[in-house]
């Protein structure tokens, strides 16, 4: 198998016509859309509607070519995406194509390897807690052992759409008075995710994790998650990236951890990996190599960065996760010479505390 | 004469603590203090009163110290105080102090010299047309030339708060069908101001000048303005920065102008010219070297960087300003590894559309 | 002819459920629905595709049900949804549905008549010049004499989404250069689309219109006129209100003009002219005969309310669209009893500066 | 005694300038200030400076006319300023003056009273849990008590700012991990204000109160509380408005619970408490005779008002804060007439959820 990747800017949430083009000529087969992850410029928040238009778009779009309702399409293709593209970010979105390929021709190599997965569903009670950790850890790894690794040290992204099943205001009232007040927020689900990604791939072992370490104990992390949560699903959605001997094609994907919002040496030393020259300026022909890079963000909750105050989370006119965004988003631009980034936030156990993820799939050249 | 230069990061708008405890000390006197240069955390639009409050503590803060009345202290030292210190920005202040000093042992050697000037009161028809172009230039050049200057090539930022006398909604509306519609907003007169600057110091021959290309031709621009613009203002401030071979001290200004607000490599070459080397991560003995970096940025009006496509300018929920301070901010601390960065919007004839101007200010050593 | 309304309350801005339910139970068919009105929760502004994902939904409901392109609904019913549902509005639609009906018992007695219509299609340059005017003005008097009206003056609600076809940035330059600034914007597609209605409803005469009056004699408005603009589209809707001899059913429409955003006598006036009883608190029965609440709302241009100040104009942070939005409809909602209101801003040329046009449909009972 | 009120609009929060000139004139002596009430042109949260501006004036403006630093004045007059004046508020200020006044020549009839006092200084871990409240009733009661009341019925607002001693990132992980944490932010320190006041005025017997209930249990609260909370303030401010038959003067108070946002039926009742008349449009004469409207508003936490759906708190581009106080204020000025009106939000304990309590202060006549 192989990966192929394709990064469309977009005019508009509902643009989908770079895609349908593509389909149209020929250059790939809806069939074999494994994925599209994007960036829409609503506001990442809980009335951002962007993200509901650009899959009702792609499911129009893909419904009829996969002889599927529309309503049916998020059963086979995972869509990732992400509202906000604050500052110089380019909306976009990057679809990932799954083709049969010949074997590696120097089986040595490793090339990028994709797969996708669902947890079952969940309960609102065991959002946030144990449960969801143990349930995201085996989906992560079922999918991750479909794929032909050397090692799991070979996982460089997961991609998750965290659950968040819905719940009334008396069931939220009533688990409160029954002290396990529920955790069914996008705060918790996204920590939890997090740290299933982390158990599941030996970041952190089974017997430091409990219910109470979950968005506290912000030593424990994963360095290769990013994970969103979205209220009103019932089961997570689970996308993992890894570089496989057993895959063609000319992709790989790196992985660093940030370990703040301003840290340009992990910046450069994932993209080195890959095989990039990192300069100031970029040179734009190294930008070009890039089909995906993505992130994790964070404002500092301790208020300050590098020692000095910020302001991003005493702002009530504007969250914190647009700016932390925004400066995420400057900063991976200006040193890679790319504006399609995409740029996710919080990262709760996603890196150490004011830190994130970051993940970069780049050309590498055949096998 | 030489120049001094505090950077004082602040607890909050009214935080003069460190000015306070600097007089205090005996640091420097009172009587010397030139100017004040701050960002504070408001929204830098029309209703932020951080910048009111930073003046109102300084003014209580210095009146006493220079035996005038608080309202008093403004005719004597420029307070440039820029709302928005979005993302990564440490909200601070530079406090500049002009002290006597012997003259430079080696001659040739320029250091920072400084000078502070007023225009003459405006009128609101006056303002973004010729009158205030020609006067902001005779205040810029007669700035200059107390500063005992080899040439005009020398000045490297000229700090303006611009006048936008008050007017009301009816003289607006007589205007208006006098077929002279006041310009007497924001926009054109920090356009003027910047044009007049340009005018002042030949980068624009007064010929290209008139009405007409304000706001218009974006092909004229000054390349070491920066202006602001402040509703009920009557007069322009004028603050300008340039290296002289009379003045004394260890500090050197230079300036570059941004062709856009990724423009990494126009920040390299500023530093570099100060003898500072910029490196992918940031050196942060470099960064010591700095006392003040000072920017202006623009949301590409055209709605688009390096040729994809961008959303800060059709977002109704937050200001383009408030995105592009978040992005060259986020910039320029990550390329010259200091958050106590000051950046203002927007950049009319500051530079080619879509860029701005950029000054920095370093240690250099004794001449 | 009768016309039917029904008032959906919304779960999101693509819930079409209840509208479905209706036609899959026969209710009425979906070659009736004449238009739908609604209020989705965006913030009204360019980047609000809660408008978008609403029309989306219903073109894929209907456009089956018609046997047409979902693209191609909108050439056959008119969508006219407006953002922003602040404070206490209930995002709803108003489906309107019209239907053949025996001739009213008692022809004296007039019940809602409604008709669609379309201008030509504009070029940038003609829009918020005497070209849309007139052009608004003819396709206003065509749907008007369809609805075999015993005058004019029984039109009470003009409704249009106006034109604002594409330009380029490069074109409005050249416009610019050429002396005629393109005026091709939200703001003057309004004010041009008020005064066409003004113009056709005999409000204001021909004589006293200009492109030098269109949004600076703010002393010439229309009383019925409710006006939005949606950059990109190439012609305006047109949608009439107006209460017919020749019409059945029992719905009524009347309309006031709303002298500044606190008007509740014109509240009171047009709901007593339905019929209803107006007391505090409201008495909910007299709610339920309402089935259609539309108002224009204004922030007064000149900074204050009844002789005293507002900061809706000066808040940087939130515009004041959604400020007046907000106060309108908690006025309406307080004094009518009914939070599902369609409240759109701004209202150029709509009623006096700082004022707004309201019409109420409401069950008066079957002639 | 007697109260004098003074409702001064204001063209900015630093400006003093009417109550400069009463001063001035000898309308009132400064000595006799009791407190200054007045609602500022910020947007109410953390990062609203405008209350700090408009303090730091009157501090400038009361301290050398009572012999006392700018610091120490706010030990001897309360002020108490609300940020936010969303929609048609008026920004202004009630200065309340208590001066020495003949007995009432009818000593049944009861005119307004005022104290004010202040809790002992808390510790963090005592904010939203029953120190607070406790203490807060006993500072409640101490005031009253002062006051010469027939009964604490009288009490018709207590208006309150709340301690929220600083406390480190540290300290509040530190507690979090004893199973304590603390609960020193706005919420809980309103909600206990609250709770103090109904416990004091016997509004709620002290056995249903324990820590669990608070911000727990909605169906316990005050129908005359006003409590905001300020991070910083290690006491609380405790101003009690009652009605006693030992005072003189012309003003009254009353108030009212509303039930939620749109409740006209309780603003009518109130208003006719004090003799006044309510119409639909209100009569300017009976707005004439109010000096203060002072209310708390709150969007229903169901996320529904009167069985429909609201927005208010599922919009991440505005506070649910700014919404509640534009659509009370609403309805307040237009059943009123008046818009300098006093609304805080939100309202924890403070009338039943969802809802709010309400006090107008009223010319009655001398008794």
């Amino acid at each position: 198998m192989r990966i192929r990747a394709f990064n469309y800017p977009t005019s508009g949430p509902a643009d989908v016509s770079q895609l349908r083009q593509a389909l149209d000529e020929g250059r790939y087969r809806a069939e074999d859309v494994l994925c599209v992850i994007g960036k829409t410029e609503g506001n990442g928040g809980r009335n951002d509607f962007t993200r509901e238009l650009a899959m009702t778009a792609l499911e129009h779009l893909l419904g009829p070519r996969l002889g599927l309702a529309p309503e049916r399409v998020q059963d086979r293709v995972i869509f990732s995406f992400s509202g906000g593209t604050e500052g110089v970010v380019t909306p976009h979105m990057v679809v990932f194509v799954r083709e049969p390929a010949p074997a590696p021709a120097r089986p040595g190599l490793k090339r990028l390897a994709m797969g996708i997965g669902y947890t079952r569903a969940f309960r609102p009670e065991e959002i946030g807690r144990m449960p969801q950790v143990l349930e995201t850890a085996r989906a992560v790894r079922e999918v991750a052992e479909g794929l032909q690794l050397e090692s799991l040290a070979d996982v460089h992204l997961v991609q998750m759409k965290g659950a968040i099943p819905a719940s009334t205001f008396a069931e939220a009232e009533a688990a409160r008075k029954a002290g396990r007040e529920l955790r069914s927020d996008m705060v918790h689900s996204r920590g939890a995710s997090a740290l299933g990604v982390a158990l599941a791939l030996g970041e952190v072992p089974e017997a430091r994790l409990s219910d109470d370490v979950i968005c506290r104990d912000w030593s424990l992390y994963s360095g290769v998650a990013s994970c969103s949560a979205k209220p009103g699903l019932e089961r997570t959605e689970v996308l993992v990236l890894a570089n496989s001997p057993a895959w063609g094609g000319e992709l790989q994907v790196a992985h660093g951890v940030l370990e703040d919002m301003l840290d340009t040496r992990t910046i450069r030393d994932v993209a080195e990996q890959l095989g990039m020259r990192v300069t100031v300026p970029p040179d734009p022909k190294e930008a070009q190599k890039l089909v995906g890079v993505f992130a994790k963000s964070e404002a500092d909750p301790r208020g300050s960065i590098r020692g000095q105050r910020h302001t991003m989370l005493t702002d009530d006119d504007i969250s914190d996760t647009r700016y932390s965004r925004c400066v995420l988003s400057s900063v991976l631009a200006s040193v890679l010479g790319e504006t399609r980034v995409y740029v996710s936030t919080r990262a709760e156990h996603h890196g150490p505390l004011g830190g994130g993820t970051l993940a970069l799939v780049a050309r590498v050249g055949e096998p």
